[in-house]
């Protein structure tokens, strides 16, 4: 596997374009578009809370109906979220604008929204909007940032990524932009996510790759505990690659899951380091514990404890909290048998040993602590689960952001 | 029922005393005992956290061997957490300094730590402590007050009250302390509660009394969702009152119950009005839910909400916010049918409309939003269950406190 430059145009086929819309920030673009010049097949994961986005339910249609993709609408700013059946009435009219200028089916065009809740989207702008990004499509590296930067929020910096692959002598690449940095405590998915791809691939194996993969990446980062309304990660592959079609968990299989999985956990991080007011990515990995399922339930706690997130920001080794956190996770465990380690490039210390705090080098911790990449490692020496989660730490800037977000 | 003056020392028999043992803090007051010149009988609830401070596996098996109680010790400033072997030492030297000094057996002792985890209480200072408090106790209003003052940490106010209730024409009075502000998310019960009364009422129905009152007060309320290794609530009864023993559910044991309840809500109130850098009280009342289990987590998850408590500390009607917590709780429901206001002395406005958000007079919103005890009221028209929650809002000081706070 190979990292390449670009983003979700790299992949043969797929062209993108940006635009200033208008639909609520000004001097900025806010709305992008992805276009495939071949049918694709697609894969979804969507947002579990019980308050779903209209573009979320729309793409949700897309997917579950096994049908093809063509394109892909985002708009940033608003979320059209909690917006009725006007809500969803601006998916239809946005579907339907695309369809038109691409020369396409309505149900072949998949939908982003993000931002404030409960405002609704001025539809003569967004159509607007579809039409000036038809005549806007480009393929290359370029055309892929400036995508990937109309689609942010409160994002501090753009975020994608491309590898290649081979499949079966094939050159396969795939390619992908996630935007996310408040109200980021994905469950089954991430904020907004777009993976494009040239292999061929079937829908039901495209989705079983993109299900497992969320999991290990989007699933195990959290900035603030709030899970949205409209997260969304969408995977379009449109087979030029010429690749033996992916029918089944073979060979070709593991190798393009690998690379999927390469590219989520890259953009999870960059995400949790681009968390609200974040001045440090937080890495919690679980080693030893009882089974997978309670390491994850023990890394999420921790990676997402105000009180930890805190010490993080203000550099302070007080290990206590993150025991405290272990602790109210929901897991039984023996406290006498836990270690934690703070370590980043500048080093490792033990700040707990068998459930206590030993004397440590509070310099040393300091400056492990100082880096902007810091790792809290928990040893349960219970058994042989292990996971990885990732956050950021509770700034001002965080309260800052989001006391003053909507106005 | 009747609100009168004092705290701890209100019921007859009761008296306190305070300290500056030099425990950790400095300059200002570290210690407090409380004493009963009479056995009390004795219930308690403690922390559901796995990892649990030494005290309260020391409380716990004072209150479990179902004996007698006469005083409780307490010092902020060092948790006595994940402290080990040591940890329990120290319990043990304490109480049996304090049965030296008080003419009681050591399991007559309780004890009750705050402050930072992980660090290690010097025993010759808690022992001289005791010392020191057993020559200056004191009853009357003035100490219960300075004992109050002595077991904050990063509380800005004291918190304590006194009632006086009528039992089979006996005047029976009920009064007790609190401390909370940091690390606040309790479950069975909060940071350190102490309770005495001067009733006359059994060991089993004065647990069954305080295992109920605690989950619609302290449970119902979260600073930051970190639940403490130390969250202790403990009841003294001494029985001087003369009233008929309260041996089972009748009048006189509901009389007592509601004057618990009202004791417990106002303290956790208080609690959560002095969280961490808060500058509101931030109450969520969820109406109409199918349930009271699904109440309690609905309300629970909007009132934890980071971002909902963001915009209630920058006065932003965002009512998207309010939606999605409710919408991730973990809880079925049809978010169509549900509304929201926002209430406060200065008003109440609709912001939610049957799952949308309607036009609203943000003037209003935020002059509603201006006030100091704000409420969010939740309609969900699918059954008759309620629950209400306190909570404050998120702010640049709660990071400050946070970041700052060991060193």
């Amino acid at each position: 596997m190979k990292v390449i430059a670009g983003g979700v145009t790299a992949p043969k086929g797929f062209l993108a374009a940006d635009t200033a819309a208008g639909i609520k920030y000004q001097g900025r673009t806010d709305m992008a578009m992805v276009y495939s010049e071949a049918d694709c097949t697609v894969a979804g994961t969507f947002t579990t809370n019980v308050v779903k986005a209209a573009p979320v339910i729309w793409d949700r249609d897309v997917v579950v109906k096994g049908g093809s993709a063509r394109a892909i609408i985002v708009n940033s700013g608003i979320a059209n979220a909690c917006t009725g059946k006007e809500g969803m009435d601006i998916c239809d009219a946005t579907a339907k604008a695309a369809a038109q200028v691409l020369s396409i089916r309505p149900e072949q065009v998949c939908i982003g929204s993000t931002g404030v809740i409960g405002m609704q989207i001025p539809k003569d702008r967004i159509v607007e909007g579809v039409k000036v990004l038809s005549t806007k499509l480009e393929s290359g590296e370029e055309a892929s940032l400036r995508a990937a930067k109309a689609i942010m929020t409160t994002d501090t910096v753009h975020k994608m990524i491309a590898v290649e692959i081979e499949l079966s002598g094939k050159t396969v690449t795939i390619g992908a932009m996630t935007k996310g940095s408040g109200m980021i405590h994905p469950n089954m998915c991430t904020m907004l996510c777009y993976i494009t791809t040239d292999a061929a691939i079937t829908n039901e194996m495209l989705q079983k790759a993109l299900s497992a993969s969320i999991q290990d990446s989007y699933n195990m980062i959290s900035v603030d505990g709030d899970t949205s309304t409209n997260d969304t990660c969408l995977a379009l592959a449109n087979g030029l690659a010429q690749n033996p079609v992916i029918d089944c968990e073979n060979e070709d299989y593991r190798t393009f899951c690998e690379a999927l999985d390469y590219i989520n956990i890259y953009l999870a991080k960059k995400m949790a380091a681009d968390g609200e007011g974040a001045t440090h990515l937080y890495e919690v990995i679980v080693n030893g514990a009882a089974s997978k399922e309670k390491a994850v339930i023990l890394a999420k706690s921790v990676v997402g404890s105000s009180l930890c997130k805190a010490a993080i920001y203000g550099k302070d080794a007080n290990c206590g909290r993150f025991m405290c956190a272990l602790g109210y996770a929901g897991v039984v465990f023996d406290p006498d048998l836990v270690d934690i380690y703070f370590e980043s490039a500048a080093g490792s210390v033990l700040v707990v040993s068998q459930g206590s705090a030993p004397l440590f080098d509070e310099e040393l911790a300091v400056a492990v602590l100082s880096e902007e990449a810091v790792t809290v490692r928990c040893e349960m020496h219970e058994g042989e689960a292990t996971a990885t989660a990732w956050g950021c730490d509770l700034t001002y800037d965080y309260v800052k952001i989001n006391a003053d977000y909507r106005s």
